[in-house]
């Protein structure tokens, strides 16, 4: 596979945000490091058990931007979910051979958690 | 003031991370409008009084990745804060005549509120 990291990770994005998960994971690394807002994720699996779930939740999607180089992309894009209207979130994915190595994404958990404790 | 929209993101964000936020001022435009986690700031006054006491809390910043074209820039970087160690955060900036006229930031409340509200 080959291509720049911002192709990689937007081939990445469109299927997640496309709702087609297992295409998604065809992008991520074995070994893939995920930095996300709870805590560090080591391998695919845990990786999967992480944004598997919120893809279940999307019901929209829009890109606001992406740029890159060879090595890293960053992306930042606005969800729509079922407990949150607007979930904005940003990711800078470190690319290698094609697949996403390194992950690192920033959303604001405080409107989940308010969703949660709602009565 | 000429230069990319990066050139001038990265310009203010040196400066705001170097604790000049009255030189990271030069560089937003008077009716910047702020979309942030807490809702979207209108004008530079509204904009000092969000970002200015954050300022004062950073204790050291990292930029983690800077990317952009004439118009837009994304910057993703991270924080340590007197009340939160990480405090990563992303932001999209449109440049309009060398001022940023659009700031759109994203980062994780939950650690802040945790703080508060922390024994």
């Amino acid at each position: 596979m080959t291509g720049s990291a911002v192709d990689i990770a937007l081939a990445y994005h469109r299927a997640w945000t496309g709702h087609d998960f297992e295409r998604a994971m065809t992008y991520v690394a074995e070994d893939i490091v995920c930095e996300a807002p709870a805590g560090r994720l080591e391998g695919a699996e845990a990786f999967r058990g992480f944004m598997g779930p919120f893809t279940r939740i999307l019901t929209r999607s829009d890109l606001i931007a992406s740029f890159g180089d060879d090595r890293i992309a960053l992306l930042m894009y606005d969800t729509e979910t079922l407990p949150v209207a607007s979930a904005p979130a940003a990711e800078c994915l470190t690319v290698q051979n094609g697949k996403i190595t390194h992950l690192r994404i920033i959303f604001d958990r405080a409107p989940f958690d308010a969703a949660r404790t709602a009565p």
